[in-house]
C-alpha cells in the first residue's frame, strides 16, 4: 500500500526537550499555562524545531457519497453533498469562514460525489477533482467499494497532503462533506472496534428518533452482510467505509510524513484517524483533536485513540469545522514560546521567598 | 457610588431574535453549529446588533499588590508585581503575545503596585497609572482599603473601560497582576458565599501543601477578624478584597454600559464579577467566561454566577490569559453570522427527505 508512508519520521524529543527548556524559563510560574504548554511542546516533537509554527494551514474538506443513502438514514438528499461541494467553492460554507478567520489555504477534494457538480463548480481552482467512483455502493448490497478504490481514494488524500506542504503550509486540518456519512463511519467504527451499534449511531446532522432506529438497523444489517474484519483496516474501510474516510486517512499519513501537525475534527474525521493508526500505529503521534462532538460514537472513537480534544463546543456539522475552531490554539502555543521574554530578559525574581 | 450604571442596558432581544433567524437559514442543519450559534445569538443580544462584531478586542490588566503577602501567602515576593508591570509594558509577558495575536488593543493600569516600577515604565505608553494608594493594607491587621478607596479604585477601572470604548473596541477583556491575589480573592469569595475557605484555597500560581495549609489559616483569621458582610459587597470589597479586583469590577460594570460583550479571565477576574453582579446583578447577561482555571475556588465562583465557561485549559497564570485564548471563538461566532450563506442564496435544498 504505497501510500503508507512507512515508516513516519519519530517525534522530536530534543526539540521538545529545548521547548520545555524555553517555557520553564519564561515570566511565569512553571506550568502556569496549564495544556497550552503541553501543546507548544507537542508541536515542537512533531515539527522538529525548538520554536514550532502552524500557521498558515491547510483545510482539505474531502466530499463523497454513500450508495446507503438510499436507505433513508439521513435527514438531507444525496443531492446535498454537491450542493454544499458548490458553497464551499462559493465561500458560503462555515469552514469558508474560518479558513479566511485563519488564512488557512483551503481545497475541497472530490473524491467520489455521486451527482453532477452545479455549473462552474469543477472549473472552481478551490476543486481539486480526483473521483475515484460516483459514491459508493449500498452496503446492504455489496462492498462500499473494491479495496483498489479505498487505496485510490486514500492516494488523493495523500496527494492533497504533499500540496499542503509544497505549498508552505505548516499544520492540515481535514474535513468531510457526504450525505449519509455517519452511518459509514458508525459502521466503520464499530467494526473495528469490535464495539455494538447501538452504542455508537447517533443523530448526524439531525434525524428523529424513528429514523434513528432505522439507521441503527442498516448499520446492523450491513456488518451481517459484510463481516468486516477488524484485523484488516483497509478491508474495512472499503467493505463499509467511504471514499471521503479513506481520502482523509491518506491524507493524515502523508501529512505526518511531512512532520505537520494534524488537526482532527470530529466523529468522521476521527474514524478517519483510526483507520489510518491501524495501518500506521505511529501516526497517532502527530495527531490532535480539535473538538468533541455530540455525536454518540465520536467518544468510542476519542477513546479508542486515548485522546482528548482541545474544545468541547458540542458541533455536529463536520467540514473541518470543529478543528478550525481550534486552531489559534495551536497558534497561541506556538506563538507563546517563539514571542515571550524570559526570567532572564525581564529582569523577575524567581526565588521562593516571601514579599 | 457613582461607578456603578444604574440601570444597565437591557439585553436586545429583537436582534437576538434576527440572528437566531439568520443562523437557521445558514447552510448547515439547524443548531449544528452548538455552543458556537448560543455565543453568536448572545452577542447579538449584548451589541444590540444582529450582525456582532468582537473585534478588536480591549485587554485590560490592573495591578495591584496585597498587604497579606507579608504573611507569606505567595510563592513569589512582592517586587514580583512590579516588575511583572514592565514586562507587560516591554511585551514579553503571555497577555502581549496573545494581545498581538488578537490585535487587541492593551493598556496596563497601576491601581496600587506598592514598590516603584522599574526605570521606564511609568511613562511607558501602554502604562497608566491609576495608584489609589500603595498596595492594600495586610487584612491580617486591619481592612484591606477603605470603602471610599475601594470606590477610588472601581471607578479607576471605569475610566479604561471608557478608553477601550472611546478607541472602538468591541469586547473587553480584563486581567489582574498582584502577588498573593488568590489570597484576597478566596477571602472576597468566601465572604460572599459564605463557603468554607478550605474547600476554595488553592495554590494560586505554585506554593506546596505546606503553605497552602497556611495561606487558608490566614483567609480563615482574616475573615474572623474582618467580618466581612456578605450583604455588602462593596463592604467585603474593601476588607478583604484589592485594588485591582475592585478596579476589574469598576471596568466591567462600565463596559456593560457601552454593550462591550466582556469576557471573563479565570479566579480572580472572576470573584471581580461576582462582586460586579452582587453591586448590579443585570451585569450577568453581559459576561461571557473565557476559561475555567485550575484554582479551586474558581469552581465555586462560577456556580455561583451560573456560568459554563468556554474553554478547560488548566491555566492558572491570570493576565487575562484565558479570557485572551478564547477570544477567536466569540470572533468565530460573529463571523459566521457576517459571513456566510444562507441556503436560498447558495440553492441548497433543505426539504428532509430520503435521497
Amino acid at each position: 500500500m504505497s501510500v503508507i508512508p512507512d515508516p513516519l519520521p519519530q517525534l522530536d524529543s530534543i526539540a521538545a526537550e529545548r521547548a520545555m527548556r524555553r517555557l520553564d524559563r519564561l515570566t511565569k510560574p512553571p506550568g502556569s499555562l496549564g495544556r497550552l504548554e503541553r501543546l507548544a511542546v507537542e508541536l515542537a516533537a512533531i515539527q522538529a524545531e525548538a520554536l514550532p509554527r502552524v500557521s498558515p494551514p491547510a483545510m482539505l474538506v474531502f466530499a463523497a457519497d454513500h450508495g446507503v443513502a438510499a436507505e433513508g438514514v439521513s435527514a438531507f438528499p444525496q443531492a446535498v453533498t454537491a450542493q454544499m461541494v458548490a458553497n464551499f467553492t462559493a465561500g458560503g460554507a462555515a469552514i469558508n469562514v474560518f479558513a479566511r478567520q485563519h488564512g488557512a489555504r483551503l481545497e475541497v477534494i472530490d473524491v467520489g460525489v455521486a451527482t453532477p457538480l452545479p455549473d462552474g463548480t469543477a472549473d472552481h481552482p478551490l476543486l481539486v477533482s480526483e473521483r475515484v467512483r460516483l459514491g459508493t455502493a449500498n452496503m446492504l448490497e455489496g462492498d462500499a467499494m473494491s479495496r483498489d478504490e479505498a487505496q485510490q481514494a486514500m492516494a488523493a488524500g495523500g496527494r492533497a497532503a504533499e500540496r499542503a506542504a509544497a505549498a508552505g503550509c505548516r499544520s492540515l486540518i481535514v474535513g468531510e462533506m457526504g450525505i449519509a456519512n455517519t452511518t459509514a463511519s458508525s459502521a466503520l467504527l464499530a467494526a473495528l472496534t469490535g464495539k455494538p451499534v447501538a452504542g455508537l449511531v447517533g443523530p448526524g446532522t439531525g434525524i428523529d428518533d424513528e429514523r434513528l432506529a432505522h439507521k441503527r438497523a442498516v448499520i446492523e444489517r450491513a456488518l451481517a452482510a459484510r463481516q468486516p474484519d477488524p484485523a484488516d483496516p483497509l478491508g474495512a474501510l472499503a467493505t463499509v467505509g467511504g471514499l471521503e474516510i479513506a481520502a482523509m486517512a491518506g491524507a493524515l499519513l502523508v501529512g505526518a510524513s511531512h512532520r505537520l501537525p494534524l488537526i482532527v475534527d470530529g466523529f468522521i474525521a476521527t474514524v478517519a484517524a483510526l483507520v489510518a493508526c491501524r495501518l500506521q500505529p505511529s501516526l497517532r503521534d502527530f495527531l490532535i483533536f480539535g473538538h468533541r462532538s455530540r455525536e454518540p460514537g465520536h467518544e468510542l472513537a476519542l477513546q479508542a485513540l486515548d485522546a482528548r480534544p482541545l474544545l468541547d463546543f458540542e458541533l455536529r456539522l463536520g467540514e473541518g469545522t470543529g478543528a478550525a475552531l481550534a486552531f489559534p490554539l495551536l497558534d497561541s502555543a506556538c506563538r507563546l514560546l517563539a514571542e515571550r521574554a524570559t526570567f532572564d530578559d525581564a529582569g523577575i525574581e524567581t526565588a521562593s521567598v516571601d514579599g
